[in-house]
């Protein structure tokens, strides 16, 4: 059954999702990139990226399952870019180069209109104004059955948390400390919202926890 | 060197050390216990508790060093029971019965005076009214050159990272959720106060974490 997921997303030991004070040199916040450093070294992203020599295992494994049988994304406006308020012009683009690695249509939440992107290897960023509900009803249909991946970030992931929304988040935590910035949970009471821990394994740098809504 | 230190220190997926609610009936807040399901299942605390039939493997092993060296103990009052405001009699002597598992002088963080009190096998609660510096130079002073551990609870935990007297904390990642209770780390910057992860490793039942003062 088409479902909607969190995957690979990376969190530190204390809880956050990203690091403080997103912006062009850090688009995932002040050290934010630590979060990541056990995906950076998997064979997928650096196929992805167009590298060689990535690690096969256990991250590599879960890092792959992440992109299975996604049919859309669903990106918060602050992942696409880092420009608040009205778009000055067309130029930005996303952080990923002519070909983005979604390959399928992608739904960012902005309250700033935009024509839609196309952009090479199949993705589309569409920019809805009109709210999470409509969204995440636009990428459904877009999906054709398949999975819709909220791809983040915090913010994002969080709406729809608290909306009942996400049938299934499949956690990295990091062995490390961020100290601030984006925290994913506070504040939300997950047992709460009918989630709980389904699967937890060790990978060799992170370890990968997914949770599930009943 | 001596050291002061946390360990084996449960902690949910979504950061609580404990849950909501301590009573009587609830010694570490409602579902509280779920966070240490890896602990229960060990040869070491099967042993200390009376039975057989523990297993052995890393989840053993990191309960096993946790008191390795210890020469004294601080608690919060919390922790050493449910009684609230000033002690009615003498009768409460903490959760553990006759031969408490400290075997060493414990440090009881409390504004209401008591006592001291000596239990079977060797444990001795100290009641210590005049502060939380009191009570670690107290107990510094009491292991002999060994290290002092705080066993919690999380208040007790987080005024002392937060007074900066923490050297390492070795918590235990459970894979649940418990949505409400007491936060370890909400609000405390972790790594601008000089805390970094210096190991992780994946127990049967756990994830275990060492964070380091540098």
């Amino acid at each position: 059954m088409s479902q909607v997921r969190v995957a690979a997303f990376s969190i530190s030991l204390d809880g956050f999702g990203a690091g403080p004070r997103q912006d062009l040199q850090n688009p995932v916040g002040v050290r934010g990139f630590e979060l990541h450093t056990w995906l950076f070294q998997t064979d997928i992203f650096k196929k992805m990226t167009g590298q060689s020599g990535g690690t096969t295992g256990i991250d590599n494994d879960m890092a792959a399952q992440s992109f299975d049988n996604v049919g859309a994304w669903i990106l918060g406006r602050n992942m696409f870019g880092p420009v608040r308020g009205p778009w000055p012009d067309d130029s930005w683009k996303g952080w990923w180069g002519d070909t983005p690695p979604y390959h399928t249509p992608v739904f960012v939440l902005t309250h700033h209109a935009r024509a839609q992107l196309e952009m090479k290897g199949g993705t589309t960023f569409h920019f809805v104004t009109d709210g999470l509900e409509s969204a995440l009803k636009q990428a459904k249909e877009a999906a054709q059955g398949k999975d819709v991946r909220i791809g983040g970030g915090v913010a994002t992931i969080r709406q729809y948390l608290v909306a009942g929304q996400i049938d299934e988040m499949h956690l990295a935590v990091a062995p490390v400390l961020l100290g601030d910035g984006e925290h994913l949970f506070a504040g939300i009471n997950l047992r709460q919202l009918g989630y709980a821990v389904v699967r937890s394994v060790a990978g060799e740098n992170a370890t990968h926890v997914v949770i599930k809504k009943s």
